[in-house]
Protein backbone atom coordinates (compact mmCIF):
# COMPACT_ATOMS: atom_id res chain seq x y z
CA UNK A 1 0.00 0.00 0.00
CA UNK A 2 3.19 2.61 -0.48
CA UNK A 3 0.95 4.52 -3.70
CA UNK A 4 -2.70 4.85 -4.15
CA UNK A 5 -4.22 5.80 -7.59
CA UNK A 6 -6.59 8.83 -7.32
CA UNK A 7 -9.60 8.83 -9.24
CA UNK A 8 -7.70 10.78 -12.14
CA UNK A 9 -5.54 7.28 -12.20
CA UNK A 10 -2.40 9.68 -10.77
CA UNK A 11 -0.69 7.84 -7.87
CA UNK A 12 -0.46 9.35 -5.10
CA UNK A 13 2.66 8.66 -2.88
CA UNK A 14 1.87 7.30 0.55
CA UNK A 15 4.11 9.78 2.10
CA UNK A 16 1.86 12.88 0.17
CA UNK A 17 -1.22 11.02 1.66
CA UNK A 18 -0.05 11.01 5.65
CA UNK A 19 1.35 14.59 4.75
CA UNK A 20 -1.94 16.40 3.09
CA UNK A 21 -4.25 15.58 6.85
CA UNK A 22 -1.36 18.00 8.67
CA UNK A 23 -1.68 20.72 5.91
CA UNK A 24 -5.05 20.65 6.58
CA UNK A 25 -4.71 20.59 9.94
CA UNK A 26 -2.74 23.93 9.68
CA UNK A 27 -4.61 25.85 7.75
CA UNK A 28 -7.20 25.21 9.33
CA UNK A 29 -5.36 27.25 12.59
CA UNK A 30 -4.40 29.61 10.30
CA UNK A 31 -8.09 30.47 9.35
CA UNK A 32 -9.47 30.03 13.03
CA UNK A 33 -6.23 33.01 14.15
CA UNK A 34 -7.52 35.50 10.72
CA UNK A 35 -4.85 34.78 8.18
CA UNK A 36 -5.99 34.11 4.66
CA UNK A 37 -2.92 34.04 2.65
CA UNK A 38 0.31 31.71 3.69
CA UNK A 39 3.46 31.77 2.04
CA UNK A 40 4.11 28.09 0.91
CA UNK A 41 7.41 28.19 3.04
CA UNK A 42 5.41 29.29 6.26
CA UNK A 43 3.09 26.10 5.70
CA UNK A 44 5.70 23.71 4.90
CA UNK A 45 7.59 24.21 7.80
CA UNK A 46 4.31 24.11 10.16
CA UNK A 47 4.18 20.99 9.13
CA UNK A 48 7.75 19.97 9.52
CA UNK A 49 8.75 19.69 6.18
CA UNK A 50 9.89 21.97 3.42
CA UNK A 51 8.36 24.72 0.49
CA UNK A 52 9.65 21.87 -3.29
CA UNK A 53 7.93 18.86 -1.24
CA UNK A 54 4.89 20.93 -0.10
CA UNK A 55 4.50 21.97 -3.78
CA UNK A 56 5.74 18.64 -4.82
CA UNK A 57 2.42 17.18 -2.59
CA UNK A 58 -0.47 19.49 -3.68
CA UNK A 59 0.50 18.40 -7.26
CA UNK A 60 -1.14 15.86 -6.99
CA UNK A 61 -4.42 17.91 -6.16
CA UNK A 62 -3.92 19.63 -9.32
CA UNK A 63 -3.20 23.21 -6.62
CA UNK A 64 0.30 25.32 -7.00
CA UNK A 65 -0.87 28.65 -5.52
CA UNK A 66 0.46 31.74 -6.91
CA UNK A 67 4.00 32.24 -6.91
CA UNK A 68 5.38 34.82 -4.78
CA UNK A 69 1.82 35.03 -3.38
CA UNK A 70 1.19 31.80 -1.37
CA UNK A 71 -2.10 29.96 -0.76
CA UNK A 72 -5.60 31.34 -0.22
CA UNK A 73 -6.05 29.44 3.14
CA UNK A 74 -9.80 28.71 2.88
CA UNK A 75 -9.78 27.46 -0.68
CA UNK A 76 -6.86 24.62 -0.19
CA UNK A 77 -7.95 23.97 3.50
CA UNK A 78 -11.60 23.27 1.39
CA UNK A 79 -9.72 21.54 -1.27
CA UNK A 80 -7.89 19.41 0.79
CA UNK A 81 -10.71 18.35 2.58
CA UNK A 82 -12.59 17.97 -0.21
CA UNK A 83 -9.78 15.96 -2.76
CA UNK A 84 -9.52 13.44 1.22
CA UNK A 85 -13.49 12.73 1.16
CA UNK A 86 -13.30 14.64 4.69
CA UNK A 87 -15.79 17.19 3.48
CA UNK A 88 -18.44 15.45 5.33
CA UNK A 89 -19.16 13.90 9.25
CA UNK A 90 -18.83 10.39 9.21
CA UNK A 91 -20.13 7.80 11.66
CA UNK A 92 -17.41 6.21 13.96
CA UNK A 93 -17.76 2.98 16.07
CA UNK A 94 -15.35 1.81 18.81
CA UNK A 95 -15.83 -2.57 19.45
CA UNK A 96 -13.68 -2.85 22.66
CA UNK A 97 -14.98 0.01 26.01
CA UNK A 98 -11.69 -1.06 27.82
CA UNK A 99 -9.58 1.93 28.98
CA UNK A 100 -8.60 2.73 25.29
CA UNK A 101 -11.87 2.69 24.15
CA UNK A 102 -13.03 4.83 26.93
CA UNK A 103 -9.99 7.26 26.37
CA UNK A 104 -11.05 7.52 22.80
CA UNK A 105 -14.44 7.98 23.31
CA UNK A 106 -13.22 10.97 25.54
CA UNK A 107 -11.21 12.02 22.66
CA UNK A 108 -12.30 15.64 21.30
CA UNK A 109 -10.15 15.46 18.01
CA UNK A 110 -11.88 13.39 16.29
CA UNK A 111 -15.33 15.36 16.60
CA UNK A 112 -12.77 18.42 15.56
CA UNK A 113 -12.19 16.86 12.46
CA UNK A 114 -15.67 15.80 11.51
CA UNK A 115 -15.52 12.12 12.72
CA UNK A 116 -18.49 11.36 15.17
CA UNK A 117 -18.23 8.07 17.25
CA UNK A 118 -21.77 6.60 17.47
CA UNK A 119 -21.98 3.72 19.02
CA UNK A 120 -19.70 1.65 21.19
CA UNK A 121 -19.43 -2.28 21.48
CA UNK A 122 -18.55 -4.61 23.94
CA UNK A 123 -19.00 -8.29 25.25
CA UNK A 124 -18.60 -7.66 28.52
CA UNK A 125 -22.34 -7.61 30.45
CA UNK A 126 -21.66 -5.06 32.52
CA UNK A 127 -20.63 -2.29 30.00
CA UNK A 128 -23.77 -2.97 27.85
CA UNK A 129 -26.69 -0.72 27.90
CA UNK A 130 -24.40 1.71 29.51
CA UNK A 131 -23.47 5.15 28.62
CA UNK A 132 -20.28 6.79 28.26
CA UNK A 133 -19.72 10.33 28.02
CA UNK A 134 -23.56 9.66 26.45
CA UNK A 135 -22.46 7.31 24.39
CA UNK A 136 -24.32 4.25 24.60
CA UNK A 137 -22.27 0.92 24.88
CA UNK A 138 -24.12 -1.49 22.78
CA UNK A 139 -23.63 -5.89 23.02
CA UNK A 140 -21.10 -6.65 19.87
CA UNK A 141 -23.65 -9.26 18.93
CA UNK A 142 -25.93 -6.51 17.60
CA UNK A 143 -22.77 -5.16 15.23
CA UNK A 144 -24.69 -5.88 12.49
CA UNK A 145 -27.84 -4.30 13.19
CA UNK A 146 -26.64 -0.98 15.06
CA UNK A 147 -23.74 -0.86 12.02
CA UNK A 148 -26.62 -0.24 9.29
CA UNK A 149 -29.33 1.71 11.67
CA UNK A 150 -26.42 4.36 12.52
CA UNK A 151 -25.02 4.68 9.11
CA UNK A 152 -21.08 4.09 10.50
CA UNK A 153 -18.87 3.65 7.81
CA UNK A 154 -15.33 3.42 10.19
CA UNK A 155 -14.70 0.96 13.09
CA UNK A 156 -11.57 1.57 15.65
CA UNK A 157 -10.87 -2.14 16.99
CA UNK A 158 -9.78 -1.83 20.24
CA UNK A 159 -10.16 -5.38 21.58
CA UNK A 160 -7.47 -7.51 22.81
CA UNK A 161 -5.32 -9.09 19.99
CA UNK A 162 -6.89 -12.56 20.53
CA UNK A 163 -10.13 -11.14 19.04
CA UNK A 164 -9.11 -8.79 16.83
CA UNK A 165 -9.23 -10.49 13.82
CA UNK A 166 -12.76 -12.48 14.39
CA UNK A 167 -14.02 -8.74 15.10
CA UNK A 168 -12.92 -7.68 12.13
CA UNK A 169 -14.23 -10.45 10.25
CA UNK A 170 -17.21 -9.19 11.40
CA UNK A 171 -17.11 -6.01 10.59
CA UNK A 172 -15.90 -6.90 7.51
CA UNK A 173 -19.43 -9.33 6.69
CA UNK A 174 -21.19 -5.99 8.06
CA UNK A 175 -20.00 -4.02 5.15
CA UNK A 176 -17.59 -1.95 6.90
CA UNK A 177 -14.76 -1.38 4.64
CA UNK A 178 -12.20 0.99 6.68
CA UNK A 179 -10.61 0.07 10.21
CA UNK A 180 -7.95 1.61 12.68
CA UNK A 181 -6.67 -1.37 14.95
CA UNK A 182 -5.20 -0.87 17.76
CA UNK A 183 -4.71 -4.39 18.98
CA UNK A 184 -1.01 -5.49 18.60
CA UNK A 185 -1.91 -7.85 15.61
CA UNK A 186 -1.68 -7.55 11.80
CA UNK A 187 -5.20 -8.02 10.39
CA UNK A 188 -5.75 -9.94 7.83
CA UNK A 189 -8.28 -8.08 5.29
CA UNK A 190 -9.58 -8.63 1.65
CA UNK A 191 -8.27 -6.05 -1.05
CA UNK A 192 -11.36 -4.11 -0.86
CA UNK A 193 -11.17 -3.12 2.83
CA UNK A 194 -8.39 -0.80 4.43
CA UNK A 195 -7.18 -1.33 7.76
CA UNK A 196 -4.72 0.95 9.52
CA UNK A 197 -2.79 -0.39 12.74
CA UNK A 198 -1.76 1.65 15.89
CA UNK A 199 0.78 -0.59 17.56
CA UNK A 200 1.55 1.41 20.65
CA UNK A 201 4.77 -0.55 21.78
CA UNK A 202 6.02 -0.78 18.18
CA UNK A 203 5.69 3.29 18.05
CA UNK A 204 7.84 3.21 21.07
CA UNK A 205 10.24 0.63 19.48
CA UNK A 206 10.80 2.84 16.30
CA UNK A 207 11.11 5.94 18.40
CA UNK A 208 14.28 4.32 20.85
CA UNK A 209 15.68 3.03 17.73
CA UNK A 210 15.72 6.21 16.16
CA UNK A 211 17.24 7.44 19.44
CA UNK A 212 19.90 4.85 19.35
CA UNK A 213 21.09 6.52 15.79
CA UNK A 214 21.59 10.18 17.38
CA UNK A 215 24.36 8.63 19.74
CA UNK B 1 13.86 12.19 8.69
CA UNK B 2 12.70 9.32 5.75
CA UNK B 3 16.53 8.00 5.46
CA UNK B 4 18.75 7.94 9.24
CA UNK B 5 22.35 5.97 8.85
CA UNK B 6 23.24 2.85 11.27
CA UNK B 7 26.36 2.82 13.40
CA UNK B 8 27.89 1.34 10.30
CA UNK B 9 27.17 4.55 8.05
CA UNK B 10 24.58 3.00 5.83
CA UNK B 11 21.22 4.64 5.53
CA UNK B 12 18.60 3.04 6.30
CA UNK B 13 15.18 3.38 4.69
CA UNK B 14 12.41 4.70 7.55
CA UNK B 15 10.01 1.85 5.64
CA UNK B 16 12.49 -0.49 7.03
CA UNK B 17 12.64 1.23 10.19
CA UNK B 18 8.77 0.61 10.85
CA UNK B 19 8.92 -3.17 9.74
CA UNK B 20 11.89 -4.21 11.81
CA UNK B 21 9.72 -4.26 14.81
CA UNK B 22 6.67 -5.42 13.21
CA UNK B 23 9.26 -8.91 12.09
CA UNK B 24 10.85 -8.85 15.84
CA UNK B 25 7.07 -8.69 16.97
CA UNK B 26 5.75 -12.23 15.32
CA UNK B 27 9.65 -13.91 15.58
CA UNK B 28 8.98 -13.50 19.33
CA UNK B 29 5.43 -14.96 18.90
CA UNK B 30 6.68 -17.80 16.53
CA UNK B 31 9.18 -18.19 19.54
CA UNK B 32 6.88 -18.40 21.86
CA UNK B 33 4.91 -21.32 20.39
CA UNK B 34 8.37 -23.24 20.07
CA UNK B 35 9.27 -22.56 16.60
CA UNK B 36 13.09 -22.26 15.75
CA UNK B 37 13.08 -21.63 11.90
CA UNK B 38 10.72 -19.94 9.71
CA UNK B 39 10.91 -19.48 6.01
CA UNK B 40 11.68 -15.93 4.75
CA UNK B 41 8.33 -16.40 2.67
CA UNK B 42 6.37 -16.83 5.99
CA UNK B 43 7.70 -14.34 8.17
CA UNK B 44 7.13 -11.90 5.60
CA UNK B 45 3.48 -12.60 5.22
CA UNK B 46 2.76 -12.48 8.89
CA UNK B 47 4.25 -8.68 8.68
CA UNK B 48 2.07 -7.90 5.61
CA UNK B 49 4.98 -7.94 3.08
CA UNK B 50 6.75 -10.29 0.84
CA UNK B 51 10.13 -12.12 1.13
CA UNK B 52 12.22 -9.59 -1.53
CA UNK B 53 11.17 -7.15 0.77
CA UNK B 54 11.73 -8.68 4.30
CA UNK B 55 15.55 -10.01 2.98
CA UNK B 56 16.17 -6.56 1.33
CA UNK B 57 14.89 -5.03 4.91
CA UNK B 58 17.21 -7.83 7.11
CA UNK B 59 20.12 -6.87 4.71
CA UNK B 60 20.53 -3.50 6.61
CA UNK B 61 21.63 -5.74 9.53
CA UNK B 62 23.99 -7.50 7.79
CA UNK B 63 21.53 -10.63 7.94
CA UNK B 64 20.62 -13.06 5.21
CA UNK B 65 19.53 -16.04 6.36
CA UNK B 66 20.25 -19.49 4.82
CA UNK B 67 18.77 -19.98 1.20
CA UNK B 68 16.11 -22.45 0.75
CA UNK B 69 16.39 -22.85 4.98
CA UNK B 70 15.02 -20.16 6.04
CA UNK B 71 15.93 -17.80 9.44
CA UNK B 72 16.73 -18.99 13.00
CA UNK B 73 13.68 -17.16 14.69
CA UNK B 74 15.43 -16.83 18.38
CA UNK B 75 19.17 -15.46 16.05
CA UNK B 76 17.35 -13.54 14.15
CA UNK B 77 14.84 -11.71 16.81
CA UNK B 78 17.80 -11.45 19.42
CA UNK B 79 19.57 -9.72 16.07
CA UNK B 80 17.34 -6.82 15.41
CA UNK B 81 16.24 -6.54 19.11
CA UNK B 82 20.56 -5.74 19.39
CA UNK B 83 20.62 -3.56 16.08
CA UNK B 84 17.72 -1.61 17.59
CA UNK B 85 18.70 -1.50 20.78
CA UNK B 86 15.97 -2.97 22.19
CA UNK B 87 17.50 -5.83 24.01
CA UNK B 88 17.67 -3.98 27.60
CA UNK B 89 14.70 -2.81 30.05
CA UNK B 90 14.29 0.94 28.87
CA UNK B 91 12.40 3.33 31.45
CA UNK B 92 9.25 5.96 30.22
CA UNK B 93 7.27 8.47 31.94
CA UNK B 94 3.84 9.86 30.73
CA UNK B 95 3.68 13.53 31.09
CA UNK B 96 -0.52 14.27 31.55
CA UNK B 97 -2.69 11.24 33.38
CA UNK B 98 -5.81 12.25 31.98
CA UNK B 99 -7.79 9.75 30.09
CA UNK B 100 -5.55 8.50 27.55
CA UNK B 101 -2.26 8.89 29.96
CA UNK B 102 -4.59 6.35 32.27
CA UNK B 103 -4.99 4.24 29.32
CA UNK B 104 -1.47 4.06 28.39
CA UNK B 105 -0.42 3.47 32.10
CA UNK B 106 -2.47 0.58 31.78
CA UNK B 107 -1.42 -0.73 28.34
CA UNK B 108 0.28 -4.18 29.28
CA UNK B 109 1.94 -4.36 25.73
CA UNK B 110 4.45 -1.85 26.88
CA UNK B 111 6.03 -3.63 29.62
CA UNK B 112 6.00 -6.57 27.14
CA UNK B 113 8.41 -4.99 24.80
CA UNK B 114 10.90 -3.90 27.72
CA UNK B 115 9.47 -0.82 28.16
CA UNK B 116 9.07 0.52 31.94
CA UNK B 117 6.18 3.16 32.77
CA UNK B 118 8.00 4.68 35.98
CA UNK B 119 6.56 7.30 36.39
CA UNK B 120 3.46 9.43 35.73
CA UNK B 121 3.09 13.51 35.93
CA UNK B 122 0.31 15.99 35.96
CA UNK B 123 -0.24 19.46 37.00
CA UNK B 124 -3.31 18.56 38.56
CA UNK B 125 -3.51 18.97 42.19
CA UNK B 126 -6.31 16.41 42.79
CA UNK B 127 -3.90 13.86 41.11
CA UNK B 128 -0.54 14.26 42.51
CA UNK B 129 0.75 11.74 44.67
CA UNK B 130 -1.96 9.23 44.19
CA UNK B 131 -1.40 6.22 42.79
CA UNK B 132 -2.95 4.55 39.35
CA UNK B 133 -1.93 0.73 38.82
CA UNK B 134 0.99 1.27 41.42
CA UNK B 135 1.98 3.60 39.63
CA UNK B 136 2.95 7.19 41.58
CA UNK B 137 1.80 9.99 39.94
CA UNK B 138 4.05 13.19 40.66
CA UNK B 139 4.14 16.69 40.28
CA UNK B 140 4.71 18.04 36.72
CA UNK B 141 7.07 20.59 38.17
CA UNK B 142 9.26 17.82 39.90
CA UNK B 143 10.03 16.49 36.23
CA UNK B 144 13.87 17.37 36.35
CA UNK B 145 14.38 15.38 39.78
CA UNK B 146 12.27 12.52 39.10
CA UNK B 147 13.75 11.56 35.31
CA UNK B 148 17.15 12.12 37.09
CA UNK B 149 16.06 9.71 40.00
CA UNK B 150 14.79 6.91 38.01
CA UNK B 151 16.98 7.53 34.96
CA UNK B 152 14.03 7.93 32.40
CA UNK B 153 15.07 7.69 28.95
CA UNK B 154 11.56 8.19 26.95
CA UNK B 155 8.66 10.57 27.61
CA UNK B 156 4.72 10.05 26.28
CA UNK B 157 3.02 13.72 26.59
CA UNK B 158 -0.58 13.34 26.56
CA UNK B 159 -0.93 16.70 28.00
CA UNK B 160 -3.77 19.06 25.67
CA UNK B 161 -1.89 21.09 22.49
CA UNK B 162 -1.41 24.20 24.23
CA UNK B 163 0.75 22.84 26.80
CA UNK B 164 2.52 20.26 24.45
CA UNK B 165 5.23 22.37 23.36
CA UNK B 166 6.40 24.13 26.73
CA UNK B 167 5.95 20.68 28.33
CA UNK B 168 8.27 19.36 25.53
CA UNK B 169 11.06 22.05 25.69
CA UNK B 170 11.38 21.49 29.92
CA UNK B 171 11.86 17.58 29.00
CA UNK B 172 14.94 18.14 26.58
CA UNK B 173 16.18 21.10 29.17
CA UNK B 174 16.10 17.71 31.56
CA UNK B 175 18.18 15.57 28.62
CA UNK B 176 15.25 13.83 27.36
CA UNK B 177 16.16 12.72 24.14
CA UNK B 178 13.19 10.61 22.49
CA UNK B 179 9.30 11.58 22.98
CA UNK B 180 5.94 10.23 21.94
CA UNK B 181 3.81 12.53 21.51
CA UNK B 182 0.02 12.54 21.60
CA UNK B 183 -0.90 16.11 21.89
CA UNK B 184 -2.36 17.58 18.16
CA UNK B 185 0.79 19.63 17.85
CA UNK B 186 3.87 19.01 15.73
CA UNK B 187 6.39 19.27 18.58
CA UNK B 188 9.40 21.58 17.37
CA UNK B 189 12.79 20.12 18.93
CA UNK B 190 16.27 20.45 18.17
CA UNK B 191 18.35 17.73 15.91
CA UNK B 192 19.82 15.82 18.46
CA UNK B 193 15.97 14.82 20.14
CA UNK B 194 13.84 12.56 18.25
CA UNK B 195 9.84 12.98 18.76
CA UNK B 196 7.64 10.78 17.38
CA UNK B 197 3.76 12.17 16.75
CA UNK B 198 0.80 10.16 17.33
CA UNK B 199 -2.34 12.22 15.43
CA UNK B 200 -5.54 10.01 16.22
CA UNK B 201 -7.69 12.20 14.16
CA UNK B 202 -4.91 12.24 11.39
CA UNK B 203 -4.87 8.65 11.56
CA UNK B 204 -8.48 8.35 11.14
CA UNK B 205 -8.26 11.26 8.43
CA UNK B 206 -5.53 8.85 6.46
CA UNK B 207 -7.85 5.66 7.00
CA UNK B 208 -10.84 7.57 5.19
CA UNK B 209 -8.90 8.49 2.49
CA UNK B 210 -7.91 5.13 1.51
CA UNK B 211 -11.07 4.30 1.90
CA UNK B 212 -12.25 6.48 -1.10
CA UNK B 213 -9.42 5.43 -3.04
CA UNK B 214 -11.59 1.72 -3.03
CA UNK B 215 -14.32 3.20 -4.41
Amino acid sequence: MDKKKTSKGKKIPKATIIRLPVYLHYLTELAQKGISVVPSHDLAELAGGNGPQLRKDLSYLGEFGTRGVGYNVGRLAHHISKFMGLNKEQSVAIIGVGKLGMALINYKGFAEKGFKICAGFDNNSQMIGKKVDDLVIYDVRDLGKIIKEKDIEICIITVAASEAQSIADKLISCGIKAILNFAPIFLKVPDDVVACQIDLSIELQILSFYRTLLK
